[in-house]
């Protein structure tokens, strides 16, 4: 069996702590074990660990979260990577076409598709182990994994099984599939549990061998490489709708434990251990109130109920709870560049920034860097940056002279000079940057490893 | 006449946006005319400006809000400065042996005093003009407006008439005080409302030897330089405590307009007029709630009712209005520096600090010099400092050297080196402060003045 998690996602619900960079299962928010606090992806990787099924992962991503991915799972992941971010049917064809022409996995291994961030207990794993052996024994084209609703949502998919036979009766831990209704409204959810339909949850289970056919007789290239090539070409359409809703043989495995989709400041506080995360004061007055305030002042909260505070770099929250759907209109109102972010090297937070005049901006960043950690030897065409090193020890290198720096060593750094730095221990820098267009795209990178810059530097 | 408007209060109770340094006076959020934001002090300055009472008027203040009161009202006004904060008997006290023994103010002339934040209309000030008239007339000792109550509130001090004659009705525009009762519960409250009592708005009128007298018959001294010396000593007692409450002849003037104690969020709230100060999303879920935001980043409100959102440097707070008074309460709590103060040559706000070890912090400021403002020609025992100047040009000497600067440049200052700044045009600075103290007290002043300093170098 192949596990390909898909973990993909802007997550605008979470603002301000997600943005397009940083996405909603990278958020530190779930208690772990010991009290550590995890994002969503290191929990599921955790389980997958202790339920034996994380040597046959693979994690389906785009080449912005690969940072955090390997910063928060290490680097020994296997990540197939999107050219770009489309919808879930262009994702898997290109995990499946992965597999097929370059793992050279055979077309009977059964592969199961899973979202990187399902708030779920361990018997939801077993349901996943079960799923290969089901796909041969019903000799289905797609097994699913349908949650047991716990009330008539109008949020999520239903899966409706074939109602004249018992297969769960009989014995079989599964039924066949008869239809699909994407969120119903209250009246059809009702109907729905009555005809015991269950939450579909993004599982998708299926022999290699069905998918990659399927593309071939769609006309899609089944080689990996070309399927890249033509990858910004494809159609933003979901697996469920190209894929699953057209096969004719469905089965599902109904799962009773507990299932939490964590997309919504209301979710989300619910499975934190505390009220608070980060410099907070909540009085006594306030109840079912939760505060995640990642600013280095104080959030006080009086008086309120029922009601999420969060605080980031990026912005400011104050929701009630039962209103948390609303959120994700709110990221198409701010139009701001993301001021935090998590990098390979560390993070940066935006502290400052002013536009002076229609041809020039300033922007104060804190940067840190972890210890061994480099940033790119790189230059810039239209910004001057002057760094002060707040500390940490390290080498830096400008216009390809080498030196080491430290604590209130001040480096300047003109338009178009080359420059790189490695922390030799964890490292805090002030930089303020003057220029005309403060983007991060504005950065040519010339050596990302500080080997390879350090070759290049003794041979010049 | 003379009136003297008294300017203390640490404001605690509009934490986040008041604090040790800015009180409520000065922030602001009233709309003034034309739209223009106005504080409290620019507010009652603009009111005696219209009825011809701002040539009478001395503010009573401390020296850490001289630079405010400059800022917003100009630097004609005359300031009497206690050296530090008391309460509102020394500084009356003070305030009349300034008028009495550097003035030369004759004792018939009557002083009316006032605190600077009441919230009125204009026959307030119709009021504080009769009190001249009636002191003499009625042979009184003190001279007080009372407010006529709109509801039996728990919050203010009342003062109670006497009942048994009726002078208003006789022609007198004024009562005779029998007693005076602070905070009442509010049974009490009810009751008082129907003896007629009134509000205690703290305006006091009095003829200046009235004071004078008292002060000798208790052995204050009634030069000022010599009251000056022993402020320090002076007991912090109220001047109702101290001297109405003990007074044998006391007027009354009811006032019938509109009068507010804007100390609370729930209370300046209700004179804004739009829901929202600064970057804000408020959405069509919110009622009754109010956003003010002095941070560079947006405050999003969702299914709010009720509410105050405040955003500051130094903080954020979330309250539901009627749990204003509880705000107080978070000052003693939150154990911080001010992370913004409004100067005599601009601005400063922190942006960035972190403790580095026992011995070691970082500050980063953000600075705004004034055009043709200065910082004094200072130094600092303990912290190094470095300058990114952002955007303005200006004079910038460093150990008694002098040179032009400009946006980009960088301006690095030891500890211990002397260094002063004056800005030729509007300067924005990024400061990145580095030591082993970074207080705002760790400063040496060798020169407040520019120009000295200039004559100084010239001479050197």
């Amino acid at each position: 069996m192949k596990l390909i998690l898909l973990s993909g996602g802007s997550g605008k619900r979470l603002w301000p702590l997600s943005n397009d960079i940083r996405s909603k299962q990278f958020l530190k928010m779930l208690h772990g074990p010991n009290g550590v606090p995890e994002s969503m992806v290191q929990r599921i990787w955790r389980q997958l660990d202790s339920n034996k099924l994380v040597d046959h992962v693979y994690i389906s991503t785009s080449k912005q979260q690969t940072d955090l991915i390997e910063k928060q799972l290490g680097t020994d992941v296997s990540l197939i990577i999107e050219p770009e971010q489309r919808d879930t049917f262009p994702a898997i064809a290109l995990a499946a076409t992965y597999l097929h022409s370059i793992q050279g996995v055979h077309p009977n291994e059964v592969v199961v598709v899973m979202p990187v961030d399902p708030y779920v207990e361990d018997p939801f794993f077993m349901k996943i182990k079960q799923l290969e052996n089901l796909i041969f024994q019903s000799g289905a084209d797609l097994g699913l994994i349908g949650v047991t609703p716990t009330y008539a949502s109008t949020k999520y998919g239903y899966i409706v099984p074939h109602k004249d036979e018992d297969e769960l009766e009989s014995g079989r831990p599964y039924k066949r599939v008869k239809s699909f209704k994407e969120k119903p409204t209250e009246e059809q959810a009702g109907r729905l549990l009555e005809q015991e339909a269950l939450w579909n949850c993004g599982v998708f289970a299926f022999r290699l061998g069905y998918l990659i056919e399927k593309l071939k007789k769609n006309g899609y290239p089944v080689d990996y490489n070309k399927l890249v090539a033509l990858y910004e070409n494809l159609s933003k359409i979901s697996f469920d709708y190209e894929v699953v809703e057209k096969a004719e043989h469905v089965i599902v495995v109904p799962y009773q434990g507990y299932w939490k989709d964590l997309g919504t400041w209301n979710t989300i506080t619910d499975e934190m251990n505390a009220n608070v995360i980060g410099r907070s004061i909540i009085n006594e007055n306030c109840s079912n109130t939760h505060i995640i305030n990642e600013l280095n002042i104080p959030v006080a909260a009086i008086g309120l109920s029922d009601m999420v505070v969060a605080a980031s770099p990026d912005g400011i929250l104050v929701i009630e709870k039962t209103k948390s759907h609303l959120v994700k209109n709110i990221t198409t109102i701010v139009d701001q560049r993301p001021m935090f972010e998590e990098r390979r090297w560390g993070w940066y937070r935006v502290v400052d920034f002013q536009k002076l005049d229609e041809n020039t901006e300033m922007l104060t960043k804190k940067l840190h860097i972890d210890a061994q950690k480099n940033l790119s030897y790189q230059y810039h065409h239209h910004r001057r940056e002057v760094w002060v090193i707040v500390s940490g020890e390290g080498e830096f290198v400008l216009d390809d002279s080498l030196r080491l720096i430290g604590p209130g060593d001040v480096l300047e750094i003109p338009v178009g000079a080359k420059h790189g730095i490695k922390a030799l221990t964890d490292m805090d820098i002030i930089e303020v940057q003057l220029g005309s267009k403060l983007e991060e795209n504005d950065i040519v990178r010339l050596f990302m490893s500080w080997e390879e810059l350090k070759t290049y530097l003794n041979h010049t």
